[in-house]
C-alpha cells in the first residue's frame, strides 16, 4: 500500500464527489457518520452483505471495477427483495496490501455504476487493513411501511414463481474459480459493462460472464409486486433455489413441491462452456449468484400477476411449484412425478467446496 | 466450524430475540433486510466500522464477549460524535474456522450489552467465511436535522476541548498486543464488565484494561452539546488527538495549536504497568482507542460550556488548545512554549507497527 490512509480516503472522496449528489444527503462521506433525511412517511430498509477474497472471488480474475459492480449490485438486490427501493450505501473495505490505489479507484467506479443505476448514492464508509480483501456493504432503502414483502408469509396452496432464467451466474462462477477464463475475455466483459451495465451482450461468453458480474437486478418487478400487494413472500436467489426456498419455507412454516423441469434455466450458453440440462438445473438449484427473485402468490392472484407483468412489460416469470404443509418438507419432483434425489442448496460453511 | 450456516444463524437469532425488541422495528433479523420506522421529524445518521483479527485484536487475548462489547461500543461512538443517538445496528461477521459457536454467542452477548446500554438494538446482519475474523458493524442513529455536529465547522480562535482522560486505552492495547496480560486478568475484566459495563473497577489493572474494552462512551455529553448548539466541530478520538485533530483541521480548513502539558492523561495506572508522563502524553496523542470526544467551541461560548457540564453533572472536560489559521498548521507546544518534535497521529497504513 503506497498511499497513507489519509491519501486513500482523499482519493475515494474525490471519486464519490463526482457522482451525482443524492437528494436528502445532509452530511456525505468524510465525517464520523453520514446524515440523510428519511423519505417522509416511508419506512427504512437496512441490509448488510460482505464479499471476501478467496471465498466470493479470486484476485486473479476479479478486476476492481467488476468486483465493485458485482458487490454492490448483490447488496442492492436484498433491498429489492423486500419490495423497497435503495437509497444510501455505506462501503467498509478491508484492504490487502495487493490492492493498489488504482484498484481501489476502480472498485468505487464499479460501485458507483451499480448505485447510479438505481438512483442510490454512496454516503460513507470505512477502510482498514486486512490480509485478505473484504468489502462489506450496507444499503438502506425506503418503502411504504405496509409494503414490505418478507420471507414469512407463504401459505399452503400458494404458487411459487421465479423471475428470469437461472444457473448462468453459477456456471460463470464455476469457470472463473476453475481458472478457465482468460483475462482478455474479462477485459471484454468489463468494457461492455462499463458502457452499459443493463444491456445484453451479443457474444455468448461475454453474456454468461455478465450474469455473474452484473446480475439482472429486478428493480421494476420488485416495485410492481410491492405496489400490487400480491406477494405472500419474496427472497432474492443468492444461494440457489434449494437454499433460498428453504429460507422461505422455514420462515413461513410451510413445505414446498418444485417441479424440476419447470425451472427456467439460462440457455444462451457459448459452445465452449455448454453443459447438459441436468447439470444446468443442478446449478439453478444449488449454485446461487443469480439474484433473480423467488416469490409466492395466492392461486387466486395468479391471473392478476400475469397481467401485471404483461401490461408493464416486465421480465419473464415462471411458476416452478407450490407451497405445501410444513410436514411435507421440500420436495423436488422429476418429470415422472417422482421425488428427485441429489438436489440441495448452498451452505457457506459445510457442503460447498472452497470458492463459492 | 461445526455448525452449518443455517444453524449458526438460528443460534444468533435466538440470542437476538432475547434482547428487548426495539420500538419501531417492523422487520427484525432473518430477512433480506430489516425494516424500521424512522423517528418522525428526525434525520438519520449512518456509520460503519470494522474490527479485524491481527489488526485490531489478537485471538490470543480477545474473548468473544470483550470483543463484541468493544467493537459495538466503538461503532456507537461515531454516532454520538455527530450529536446523534444510536438506534439500529447491523452486524456483518467474517468467521474464521477457529470461531466456535460459543465464541459467536459470546460475541453477540457483548454486542447486546453495548447496544442495550444506549437503548439501541441489533436488527440484522450477515455471516460469511473469512480466514481472519472480522466484524463489520453499521449503526444508525437519529437527531434533529439541524443538530449534526460535523468535523467541518471549526473557526480560527475557537477553543479545543476533550472529554475525560486520554492514553489509558492505548496503554492497555500496548500491553495486550505485547502479550503481557495473562488470561486470568482478562477473565476478571470480563466478569466485571458483564456485571456493569459503565462502572469503574476498583483494581487499577482491571480499570486500565476496561479503558480498552469498554471505552467511556460520552452519550449524555454528546446529547447535551448537540442540544445546546455550541460546538463548531466534533470528532471521537479513535486514533489519538494527533490524527483526529488533523481530521477536524483538514475538514474545517484551519490549523491548531495544542499545549501538550494541558492534555489530560489517564493517571490511575497500576504500579506494574506505570509509565512516565511523557510517554503517556505520547499515547494520548498517537495511541488512539480512547473514544473520548474532541470538540471546538467559540471563545464566547466557553463559559456556557463550563456551566452546561457542571449543571448537568457531566464528565470532566479540558481545554487543550485553540484553532489557528490554516497556514499555521498543527503545532504541539511544550511547556516552555516551543514547538515539540516527535508527536504524530495514527495511520493504519503507513507509520504504525502491526497491531498498533
Amino acid at each position: 500500500m503506497r498511499l497513507s490512509e489519509r491519501e486513500l480516503v482523499s482519493l475515494i472522496r474525490r471519486k464519490l464527489a463526482r457522482s451525482t449528489a443524492s437528494e436528502g444527503t445532509i452530511v456525505g462521506p468524510g465525517d464520523d457518520a453520514a446524515i440523510i433525511a428519511p423519505t417522509p412517511g416511508e419506512a427504512l430498509a437496512l441490509s448488510t452483505d460482505a464479499i471476501v477474497e478467496d471465498v466470493h472471488f479470486r484476485r486473479r480474475w476479479a478486476t476492481g471495477f467488476l468486483l465493485g459492480l458485482k458487490s454492490l449490485l448483490s447488496s442492492i438486490s436484498d433491498i429489492f427483495a423486500m419490495g423497497a427501493r435503495p437509497r444510501a450505501c455505506l462501503v467498509s473495505l478491508g484492504l490487502s496490501t495487493w490492492a493498489s490505489p488504482l484498484f481501489v479507484e476502480d472498485l468505487f467506479e464499479g460501485m458507483l455504476k451499480a448505485a447510479g443505476r438505481f438512483g442510490a448514492s454512496i454516503v460513507g464508509g470505512n477502510i482498514t487493513r486486512s490480509n485478505k480483501l473484504f468489502i462489506d456493504m450496507t444499503v438502506t432503502g425506503h418503502l411504504a411501511p405496509g409494503n414490505a414483502i418478507t420471507r414469512a408469509g407463504a401459505k399452503v396452496g400458494d404458487a411459487i414463481y421465479v423471475t428470469g432464467h437461472l444457473g448462468g451466474a453459477a456456471l460463470a462462477a464455476k469457470h472463473l474459480f476453475g481458472g478457465r477464463i482468460d483475462r482478455g475475455r474479462l477485459a471484454e466483459v468489463e468494457s461492455f459493462l462499463r458502457d452499459d451495465v443493463a444491456a445484453t451482450p451479443g457474444d455468448a461468453q461475454v453474456e454468461l460472464l455478465s450474469r455473474f458480474f452484473a446480475p439482472p437486478i429486478r428493480a421494476e418487478e420488485s416495485s410492481a409486486l410491492a405496489a400490487a400487494g400480491i406477494c405472500t413472500s419474496m427472497i432474492d436467489i443468492s444461494d440457489g433455489i434449494g437454499s433460498d426456498l428453504r429460507e422461505v419455507c422455514h420462515e413461513s412454516g410451510v413445505g414446498a413441491v418444485i417441479e424440476i423441469d419447470s425451472i427456467p434455466v439460462f440457455d444462451r450458453l457459448p459452445g465452449s462452456l455448454a453443459i447438459n440440462r441436468r447439470d444446468m438445473l443442478r446449478l439453478a438449484i444449488s449454485g446461487g449468484e443469480d439474484y433473480e427473485l423467488l416469490f409466492t402468490v395466492r392461486q387466486s392472484d395468479e391471473l392478476r400477476l400475469q397481467r401485471l407483468f404483461q401490461e408493464n412489460d416486465l421480465c419473464p416469470i415462471t411458476k416452478i411449484g407450490r407451497i405445501t404443509p410444513n410436514s411435507e418438507g421440500i420436495v423436488f419432483l422429476d418429470n415422472d412425478g417422482r421425488p428427485s434425489e441429489g438436489f440441495t442448496g448452498f451452505d457457506h460453511f459445510s457442503t460447498k467446496e472452497e470458492g463459492h
